[in-house]
């Protein structure tokens, strides 16, 4: 079976989905190739904090109804530490929010977005292989349950996370890896319990840090930092209970909601950039390019910005008004990228307990905490940062 | 010979030197011994950033004629870095703004406003001894030529500096140190030319840090990261001017001016704080109590804010206003150092080039200075620290 369309897309994730519904929008025919099963991808819970520009952009292409239902606007974070806590009121400090609204929720929605409108994803391919990028017809083949496919493009898009097939194809003299490993982990637990606070808490502690998040009226979502190699079954539900008491404890006797644990796993931290973020017809975005921890909720925002642009980029190419926007497809995103990295790798180290931090690098975390509770100007920096840059801002 | 005072102060510095005079103009006594001569501690040079609180104090107390005429307001300091310079705007970004002033001239001005007040000023005292802080009669003994002298104090300052007799006395449980030394030195030069620049140029490059500060018409002050066992024999005037022109490249072509280099030295960069600042009836001030690189420009400025906090509660007590300022003179005065060594080492990791960080850590460094340079808020939580806060801020 052999098909042909204008931009072949690899993974159907937010950068994958959102780019083949950009497209679309624009005149640009596109298939997305994904090798889970819908129900898969619809049901794996994933992040949930939608940054300022990227409900905005969800909005703008007909994709905010439920969101904006069921979703709920952040107008802040709280940042707890030594038995405190701070609010950093991001619409008061830059008139911005975020919306929490969980990532498998923004797949459906995407999913039926494209279904209804003849969009084209090939659910459980197998076996997909990239060809041809340095060749101006660049082509995708995969198995489709018995039936080999080959997918003839103009371009490939690969959005298939940090284990795709894509970015390995990146080469050149340019081609350089930037990583970060940290020694942590995050043990996140989903409990039966309504909200323990109105907006997500961000607690730091000698013990570790933990974050309170939400999810729905019954359901909560909440971290603790752990070692990246414990397993679940060293995590009683007692011990964890403990430890939330412990490193969430406020002088005025506040405590976390407690309920049935219901779910429970362990996320190893790393901070990951390739770079050029193309080569030849193949262009990369989202997880395939690059990987933030998760204490700065950037991850999804960042792929919604790589397609933001890519997207923009091929719609200069199909209107005939050249290859510039293209050609620099990396450089443009990399600014946001590099932006997102370091605010993600500031949080981290700024909220986390290091085990082989000094007393001295102690202290200079509490002064770090200190600050941006006392200053404005440093509220507002981590506001702008959270909340998000918008997508068409210079960044220098 | 035995005499007695109400405070007895170790160290002509700024901190012993400023607090002695603030104390007179409270009507409070003192004696300040200092082991150097007066032509030393007039003729070496040091810092030369004044913060805009620390120049306003020196107006309001008299001390600021030759500052004022002498000295250099500047408006904004230079970043430079991958070939561009960037103007951190104080004045516009904060109202506020810094003077450039050597150390060694308030030295002066402090010294001559003691004597011309009657202060008493014993120089090149020997062997100082700190007794009796534990009691309501704490001592000082020294050698002054042959005689061997006590003085009798109600309180004793140490503002003697970090290798000085009073730090080892704070003792106690609550007694800690906490210290950061870095792999960075500073080669400073004097250099016989015009000024290379109108405000300080602080310029990050793959190579090494760099400053380029300003003294006089006539003399200029330039800084190289080195290594900080580097001996200036290492450093010929050749290899100086070709690391300051590679260092400092632009891509419009500035280069330093050239002259005669009239002194070379190393100087190795550290932190330490040494918590409490107080025991007994002996308080220490300044670089006694800590230290900062000199990258955030806040050696000086710190042992200022230090003295003040000193004088002030000093004050409270002569006027029988109680104990609690005393008392709580070391959570006071911390507040201010840890913001400041938070600063420095922020500035010191920003601006240098470290031989064990990865590319995933060089590229952090530009993204931070990148945002420094685009973000109005990071701009203003740079200028604010950079200028310094108001000495009656409330940190927290």
């Amino acid at each position: 079976m052999v098909t042909r369309t204008q931009v072949g897309i690899i993974g159907a994730g937010p950068a994958g989905l959102l780019l083949s519904h950009l497209l679309h929008l624009a005149g640009i025919e596109s298939v997305v190739l994904e090798s889970r099963s819908r129900d898969d991808i619809e049901s794996t819970i994933r992040a949930g904090v939608l940054e300022h520009a990227t409900v905005e952009l969800l909005k703008a292409i007909g994709l905010g109804d439920r969101m904006q239902r069921e979703g709920a606007v952040h107008d802040g974070i709280y940042l707890r530490f030594n038995g405190g806590t701070h609010r950093i009121d991001f619409t008061e400090l830059i008139d911005r929010n975020i919306t929490v609204y969980a990532q498998h929720e923004v797949i459906k929605d995407l999913v039926a977005a494209r279904l209804a409108t003849g969009g084209q994803i090939v659910f459980e391919a197998d076996d997909v292989q990239v060809h041809d990028i340095d060749t101006e017809r660049p082509r995708l083949t995969y198995r489709d349950g018995e039936t080999e496919a080959a997918l003839h493009c103009d371009f490939i898009a690969g959005c298939d996370g940090f284990h795709g097939v894509s970015r390995p194809l990146i080469g050149g003299p340019q081609r350089q890896d930037f990583t970060r490993v940290y020694p942590l982990g995050w043990l996140g637990i989903l409990v039966e319990a309504p909200p323990s606070s109105d907006e997500l808490i961000y607690a730091h502690h000698e013990r570790g840090f933990s974050l309170v998040s939400t999810r729905s009226p019954e359901l909560q979502r909440m971290y603790l930092q752990c070692d990246p190699n414990d397993k679940v079954e060293q995590w009683s539900d007692d011990r964890i209970w403990s430890e939330l008491h412990t490193r969430l404890a406020t002088h005025d006797g506040w405590t976390p909601k407690v309920g049935r644990i219901v779910q429970k796993n362990v996320v190893a931290m790393r901070s990951f950039v390739a770079e050029p973020m193309q080569h030849g017809r193949l262009f990369i975005a989202g997880d395939a390019a690059h990987i933030v921890p998760p204490t700065g909720a950037k991850g999804l925002n960042l792929a919604v910005a790589d397609v933001q642009v890519l997207a923009r980029s091929f719609g200069e190419h199909y209107a005939g008004r050249g290859s510039q926007a293209l050609d620099t497809y990396t450089p443009t995103a990399l600014r946001r990228v590099w932006r997102a990295e370091h605010f993600s790798w500031w949080m981290t180290s700024m909220l986390h307990s290091f085990a082989d931090a000094d007393p001295f690098q102690q202290r200079l975390q509490l002064a770090q905490l200190e600050q941006v509770c006392s200053s404005r100007s440093a509220a507002r920096t981590l506001a702008e940062n959270y909340v998000g840059l918008p997508f068409n801002a210079q960044l220098n």
